[in-house]
């Protein structure tokens, strides 16, 4: 008598996969804020000041103390009046390398480096770069990262 | 023998439109967080140094310029001791008008104005007001904005 | 007839009871996202500076005069530099008694007292603790909290 149907009918397991379907397709819309639970931290350096930079080691250092190294990403961008904290002559710069080799990332704005004459030459070893510090930040949080200005 | 069964079978088609109704009724609770994609920064002025402001503007510049300004709202909220980036006696006057004229909104807080005994013929021509800056910035957080504090 | 059948047709109302099961088993995960609509604020006081300690009392009783003390949660972090904002000899210890009446949480890092060797009986009275200050402003924005950096 099946073949007097034009239908089939469904059996759970067909069903649960159909459901499984939907919701593997609607689950990238959502993975931007689902990911905010996860311990991420972008901070912000923009002030001339040394002290600002040793805040912002220091805060990255009490994340990872607190959290495990291995739980938590934590970037560091520097723009503006900040990029000096990431000049190969910058007075924090051991704790830079140290900071690098602990997994934080640090980023130097290369728009500051053009406005300012500075060469990738001119910057410390071992760091990154990104097209506009001001971006970066912004694309972060868009990314549920949190935002910490030291 | 159809006659005899008292429920239905389900063809793949009528059943996409029941997952599609399910995922179209939930979505609009997740709308806030998927906003969250879009290039959207409110920027806090909040200290009474021109250094600050210019920082501010040149931010919002770097942001249009990187991403293109009709792909990037900025809105930049001046309140407490940085309410005087807007009066009409502004060391940035000229800048703001220029902010203004790109499409960056550019909002005075009005707490703040009715504390300092301003009007809004004391202030810039072109800004927009706000009842309260700090209502403005945590508002736009909670709308998908990223924060910005220059 | 039934009997001669090895799988069984679904009634819409199963089909319903499966698609709502579905929501829910992926609701949890969205969870943190849709309470970003609530009015909540994170402040950061890292500043030794008892004008931005002022600043930081002021935004939060604008928040409550602006929406009603009830219609929103504010939560203040001193850590750091701004430690001394929370000591018993704040010049802001009476300003601090209020915000607390207010219903406002005014949270002291305990990492940054362990490195200045104060101990709970050195804090102003009312004031909570919180294991790492820069943990807890991130945590509280991966929960949707807004962040005001005064």
């Amino acid at each position: 008598m099946g073949s007097t149907r034009m239908h089939r009918t469904f059996t759970p397991g067909w069903l649960a996969a159909l459901l499984l379907a939907a919701v593997v397709a609607v689950a990238p819309a959502f993975a931007q804020s689902t990911a905010a639970g996860q311990n991420r931290v972008v901070m912000q350096v923009s002030d001339a000041d040394p002290g600002k930079w040793n805040l912002a080691l220091n805060n990255a250092r009490n994340l990872q103390a607190d959290l495990g190294a291995a739980n938590v990403e934590i970037e560091i961008v520097a723009y503006g009046p900040g990029i000096g904290m990431l000049k190969a002559d910058s007075v924090v710069g051991n704790r830079i390398g140290e900071a690098l080799g602990s997994g934080v990332k640090v980023a130097a704005c290369e728009n500051t480096m053009r406005g300012q004459k500075l060469a990738k030459a001119d910057m410390l070893s071992g760091i990154s770069y990104v097209d506009a510090g001001v971006v970066e930040i912004m694309q972060r949080q868009q990314q549920g990262w949190a935002y910490l200005r030291p």
